[in-house]
């Protein structure tokens, strides 16, 4: 516990200087991490090999050993990560709002780094280096809670980030690993030292880290995602729809788990069930569906709970609904907040599915598998979160950034502004600071010209 | 429990009407409840002349009771805030960011509201006023707990607010009052429930809502600002900010509470500790301080935790510092991440604070007073937040709203978009989205035109 408190007493520090250096000092020790990856690639896949072989000792799973497992076209879309983050926008120095309150005194809403990031993985040696980079491209200081098996590799992945780091003159501290189970109930409490959790790995890590601490966590413990066909869905682009988010990569978070069909769309239900029996999809279903299937097998679901599943391999539910509020009802009690499709070429009724269903993502004739950092454009993907603060859905980049609110005057005081004879605020706003497109200036002076009334 | 459970269940259910509510029917609701509260006064002042007088009877507090009381103008103001919250802009269906993945696949990012909202307030009728039309303003159902000493005029509110709902064909539910310091464990308890919880009311109450509850909190426990008065700063200014800053309400949570003086300004001290004790204010301090004050009595700080007090009444803090760094340490080790300031004629060192404090306000040359949501220009305030996670600082109604991601297709898959024949992403920001500066309409259609490469 006291190593841990150190370490964080440490990355605090390191984030401060972190935090006052320049996009171009950030992408340069970026740039040489990637340059060290390369030039490393012998000595980290030796390391790799020990880990490897240890774990085999060991008997660790195989799907585990997989992803620890480094390759040279591993090593080579690791690099290709962090120079693809060196290349996306710097998110912090945004200026989100920018406010004349009176003659010289000029408020900004600016984004700023959270400060310390705690990750949490598993074993891939790829994930770490991707987290490294978000978290220095965003100014933060990160500590990695890396899984033991790892050790060899994910030690020599920090040796080379810190010495990019120093060649930059950024303290060292603004990367540190620590390894094994016992760390992490050690990191949830330090809420006075860390800002932020990004836990990566199974449910149950997800769920624990939610439920153990205080510290604001970005994750998700569950993707139950829906896809409701409506009575005026097209069918043909209904059973592609259906197929593409079950079985393009069916322990995805965003494939499909339930089905909705309106019962206008019966005719739908025994095409949909071949169709997904063809593709080797295990269906369940309601007792309607199963009545309609006719010559598909369903697995009836007689337990209402079940409707809650997670499946995430190729079985799906399939469930006949009297109408759209029966099914916004069904998503609301059984979904998990993370991406619900409705496919209809009724506009109204696909209005009415935006507008009410209450999930991080809500589609309109598209597959639940575009919920996605990189799909949306983010840049990148720190993780996905169900809560409903922000970041909610996929968080990119700026999922790592908060903001605070920079006030210039000059001697200004607040008696002036209440009581009798009260100075009226002005409140104008700068248009040119709509949205996050005007990077902080070192140097920022109010000028009168930017405001407008 | 069971009660509040159900209360939890209407509240969801009338959270989902309201979300789909016109901005006008909200609008019109909320005037109705505004004509009500100017019609009903006489009845308002009677029902809370009972409420006094039973508070008097059972010997509770005078300032709570002063509170609690309502008069012709207290009741003047209530109907001016609900009027003030008509005429903000509607925080719900703004577009956040607009991108056209592909041809006919559009993503935009949304406001909506959270959902249900439980308020714990204490006594203050015309604060429970205030929340419900922030509350339906920004589309959430309320629920809100009050104290028991002002039953009988929060139960009259409640009994108007729900006719004006009622009128406008909007559920009852979207507003249910609660009595009663047990009930607040059942509410934080409710995680799957309610969305977001604003305590108002002691430090006590704030910091056992945070500590008890998995569900997101808008509010502060402390307000422990500074001001760094530096070596180039104007002393006549310096005096006149900080006697604002202490002075003008020293029990808000932006009073200052400690002055950090640079020591080559050293000569600042017995003119500001002269110019405190007139305006009565009692001066704590450093044991430079205490030598330099010549003549001032100061009562020496000898315990280096008791910097971290707030002292909430015409008391203050002073410390003598090596520099800006050392006042900056000084800020992150006690302070509380509310509200800082520095006064300095030095841009260079002006910048480095600002930049450098990790506090929700930074500001340079001005009042710590100013840090609330009606001189930032949000419009009206519903709390501070000193956490890190948005809302940041003073919320305003845009601290009530969360967003969700909307993608409209046309039957598109993502398996289209990876393996060996991925098909390109386009990515195109909409650029009229930049910033919240759109009105979703209710039948938005992606017009390509709209998109700019």
């Amino acid at each position: 516990m006291t190593d841990i408190k150190e370490i964080a007493e440490r990355a605090r520090l390191a984030s401060r200087a972190l935090g006052r250096a320049s996009t171009s000092a950030k992408n340069l020790a970026l740039e040489s991490f990637a340059c060290r990856i390369e030039q490393s690639a012998g000595t980290l896949l030796a390391r790799n090999a020990e880990d490897v072989r240890n774990a085999e000792a060991e008997g660790l799973n195989r799907s585990l050993i997989e992803r620890l497992k480094l390759s040279d076209s591993k090593i080579h879309q690791m690099v290709a990560s962090v120079r693809q983050v060196v290349g996306l926008n710097d998110p912090t120095g945004q200026v989100l709002r920018d406010t004349l309150l009176d003659d010289g005194l000029e408020l900004q809403q600016v984004t700023v780094p959270f400060g310390t990031i705690a990750a949490i993985v598993e074993s891939r040696p790829d994930a770490v280096v991707q987290l490294i980079s978000l978290a220095l491209k965003s100014g933060n200081a990160l500590i990695v809670k890396a899984g033991r098996e790892a050790n060899a590799t994910v030690a020599a992945i920090e040796q080379l980030v810190r010495c990019s780091l120093l060649e930059q003159e950024l303290p060292e501290g603004c990367v540190t690993v620590i390894y094994g189970r016992e760390a992490v109930a050690d990191l949830l409490g330090m809420v006075d030292w860390i800002d932020l959790i990004v836990p990566r790995g199974s449910k149950e890590l997800i769920r624990y880290v939610q439920d153990n601490t205080r510290i604001p966590v970005i994750g998700h413990a569950e993707g139950i995602c829906h896809i409701y066909v409506d009575a005026e869905a097209d069918c043909e682009m209904a059973t592609r729809v259906i197929l593409d988010a079950k079985t393009q990569a069916p322990s995805a978070c965003n494939a499909v788990e339930t089905v909705l069909i309106h019962r206008d769309a019966a005719d739908f239900v025994p095409r949909l069930a071949k169709a997904l029996a063809n593709a080797s999809v295990r269906v369940r279903g309601c007792e309607v569906t199963a009545r309609l299937a006719a010559g598909t097998p369903i697995d009836v679901i007689t337990d209402e709970s079940e409707w809650a599943t997670e499946y995430g391999d190729l079985t799906i539910a399939v469930r006949v609904v009297e109408n759209l509020d029966q099914a916004m009802t069904h998503i609301a009690r059984f979904g998990s907040g993370h991406t619900d499709s409705i496919l209809t070429s009724n506009p109204e009724v696909a209005q009415r599915f935006l507008r009410e269903v209450d999930s991080a993502g809500v589609f309109h004739n598209a597959s639940t598998r575009f919920a996605d950092g990189f799909r949306y454009g983010l840049g990148a993907e720190v993780g996905i979160s169900t809560g409903k603060l922000p970041p909610r859905g996929p968080a990119g980049l700026d999922g790592l950034v908060t903001y605070k609110w920079l006030l210039r005057g000059n001697g200004h005081c607040a008696s002036s502004y209440t009581g009798e004879n009260a100075k009226p605020f002005k409140h104008r706003q700068c248009h040119a600071s709509a949205g996050r497109c005007r990077q902080l200036t070192s140097q920022s002076s109010p000028a009168a010209s930017k405001f407008t009334t």
